[in-house]
C-alpha cells in the first residue's frame, strides 16, 4: 500500500519502462517532468506536436534531444489523433495531454476505429496525498462524470477498483459519499449508496460501505460518536461521490487547505491516460505519470 | 472582519447579555459549553429539560446552580415547545438544540401560533476557522437545503449575507460554488450561478462572483492560472454550494482535514438558533453561542 506519492515514484523506478505519448507537450513545465520521468527511467518520451516549438522549449530549458522521439503535428486536432494511433498499438504506453483541451484529445479516445475504448464508461480518479491522512486517498469522478446514476456509479466503482488493485491495493476499502450516514429519501445519493452497497457487499474483491459523510468514511473518532461501526468507517482508501460538484470540492478544498498532493488519471481506456489540470504543479505532473507507470506493471 | 474564532469570544464578551435558551442540554458537552459563555458574561442560561437529571449533571460538573432558570420538561416535544415559547418572547433570546432530534425543534420553530418564523426560508450557516485561509469562511447550506432551486439559492444567499452583514463583514465577497468555472450547459449549477449572478451583481451590499471552483474562490494563485480576474476570486468570505453533498463535503473534509473548527447556525427565523452537532468539540458549541451573541447586537 502506498502511503504517499515518493513511495510511487520508488516504485515507478524499477519497473519497465514505458513509453508515455505526449500530445501538445508545448509547456515548460510539462516539458520538465516529462524529462524528469525520462531520467529516472520510467519513461521513454514520445512528443506529439509543434516539432519546432517543441525542440526550442527543449534546448530552452537544457534538455538534449537525444532519446526523445518526435513526431510534427500541425494542430491540436492532428496532434490528439497522432497520439491516440501511436498508443493505440502498444498495450503498456500511457497517452498524456499536454495543451491541448480535454474534449479535443477525448473524442480520437473514443473514436472506435483506432482509439482507446473498451466498451466501459470513462471515469476520472483523483488521487491525494493528503499530510493529514494516513495513505493516499482516491475520489472519484471530479472530472468526467457529472451526476452519474446508479448503473453509472458501479461502472466508475469497477474502474477504480481495477485501479488501485493494479496498485497492489488489494482490498481496498470503498466508501459511497453522501451528506450523512443514515438513509434519507429525501436525500436521493443516501437511498443509491444503500442500493449499491447492498449489490454488491458480497463480493469478495473490496469492502464496501455507505451513505457515509466525508468525516465518517476518513475519521475513526466521528464513525465513533455517531455509531457507525464499519470496516471501511474512518479507513477509507476510495471516496464514490454523488456528484461531480461534491467530488470536485473535495479535491480543491484538500489541495488547496490541507496541503494535499493532487493527481489525475482517467480509467475505463485500454491505456492510462495521464490528464494534467492547468492549476496541477509540476511535482503533480511528474508523480502522474509515476501513477501510471506503476498502474501498468504488476506491483513492487 | 473576524480572522477566527477567539476575535468572536472577545467581541460577544463586551456587548450586553443575552438570554440562551437550551432545549435538553442534559449533555456534559453542552453545559461546560453554557457554563463557561455564563461565566464570561455572554449569556444567562435558560434550560429546558429533565429538571432532576440537569441538576445532577451541574452538581457532577461542579457547576453552581445560581443564575440558572430551568424548565422541567417531561419529553422531548414539550422541552422543544416550551423552549421556542420562551425564545419568541425575545427578540434578542437565542435558541439552542440540545439532546433532541433536530426535526422535533424545528416542528415548534416553524409553528405559526407560537414558532420563530418570519416567512423567510430557513438555512443553516456553517462557519469554519480554517488556519490555511486567511479569514473565517461562511458556507451554505451542508444541512437544510438539499437541492435548492436558484430561487431558494437567492434566499439562502439573503438570510447569509445579512447574517456577515450583522457580524460587521459589510461588504461581503459571495462565490457561487460548482465544479468549474465556466458556464457549462451540461452542469446546470454552472448556469443557475451565472443567472444567479447576472440577477443580483448590481446590488450595492455585496461582491458576487460565479461559477467557481472551491478553489478559484479561495485561492489567487488558481484564479490566476484559470485566468479568472474577479474581486471574489481567491478572498470569498462565503461559498454557496449547489447542494448539499458539496457543502457537507467542504465542511467535513477542512474540518477533518485541514484542522478547522466549524461552528453552525440556522437562519431566516427570527431569533439566531445554535445547532449544535454531535461531532462538535466543546470549542465548537462555545463559538457557536459566541457567533449568535454577536450576530444579535451591533458590531464591536
Amino acid at each position: 500500500m502506498f502511503r504517499d506519492f515518493t513511495q510511487v515514484l520508488d516504485c515507478a523506478k524499477k519497473l519497465e519502462t514505458k513509453d508515455l505519448v505526449v500530445a501538445n507537450p508545448e509547456d515548460k513545465s510539462i516539458l520538465i517532468a516529462i524529462n524528469d520521468a525520462f531520467e529516472m527511467g520510467l519513461i521513454r518520451p514520445v512528443l506529439v506536436g509543434d516539432r519546432l516549438r517543441i525542440l526550442d522549449l527543449l534546448m530552452e530549458l537544457g534538455i538534449r534531444k537525444e532519446g526523445y522521439e518526435i513526431y510534427n503535428a500541425s494542430s491540436y486536432e492532428e496532434a490528439a489523433l497522432v497520439s491516440v494511433k501511436l498508443v493505440s498499438k502498444h498495450e503498456n504506453a500511457i497517452l498524456m495531454k499536454g495543451q491541448l483541451q480535454s474534449s479535443v484529445l477525448l473524442k480520437e479516445v473514443l473514436d472506435k476505429d483506432h482509439g482507446l475504448t473498451t466498451g466501459n464508461l470513462l471515469s476520472h480518479i483523483g488521487v491525494i496525498d493528503i499530510p493529514s491522512y494516513h495513505k493516499l486517498l482516491f475520489i472519484t469522478d471530479s472530472v468526467m462524470n457529472i451526476l452519474p446514476s446508479e448503473e453509472q456509479k458501479i461502472e466508475i466503482l469497477k474502474n477504480t477498483f481495477k485501479f488501485v488493485n493494479s496498485l497492489g491495493i488489494f482490498i481496498p476499502k470503498i466508501a459511497l459519499i453522501s451528506a450523512i450516514e443514515v438513509v434519507n429519501n429525501n436525500i436521493p445519493s443516501t437511498v443509491e449508496a444503500k442500493n449499491i452497497v447492498d449489490k454488491l457487499k458480497d463480493n469478495e474483491g473490496y469492502y464496501i460501505g455507505g451513505p457515509f459523510s466525508v468525516d465518517v468514511a476518513i475519521s475513526h473518532e466521528s464513525a465513533k460518536t455517531k455509531g457507525v461501526n464499519h470496516v471501511v468507517a474512518g479507513d477509507a482508501d476510495v471516496l464514490i461521490f454523488p456528484n461531480i460538484e461534491s467530488a470536485n470540492t473535495f479535491y480543491k478544498s484538500t489541495t488547496f487547505l490541507a496541503n494535499g498532493t493532487p493527481v489525475g488519471l482517467l480509467l475505463g481506456a485500454s491505456n492510462p491516460i495521464v490528464l494534467t489540470s492547468r492549476s496541477d504543479s509540476y511535482k503533480s505532473k511528474l508523480y502522474s505519470i509515476a501513477l501510471a507507470v506503476v498502474s501498468t506493471d504488476i506491483i513492487c
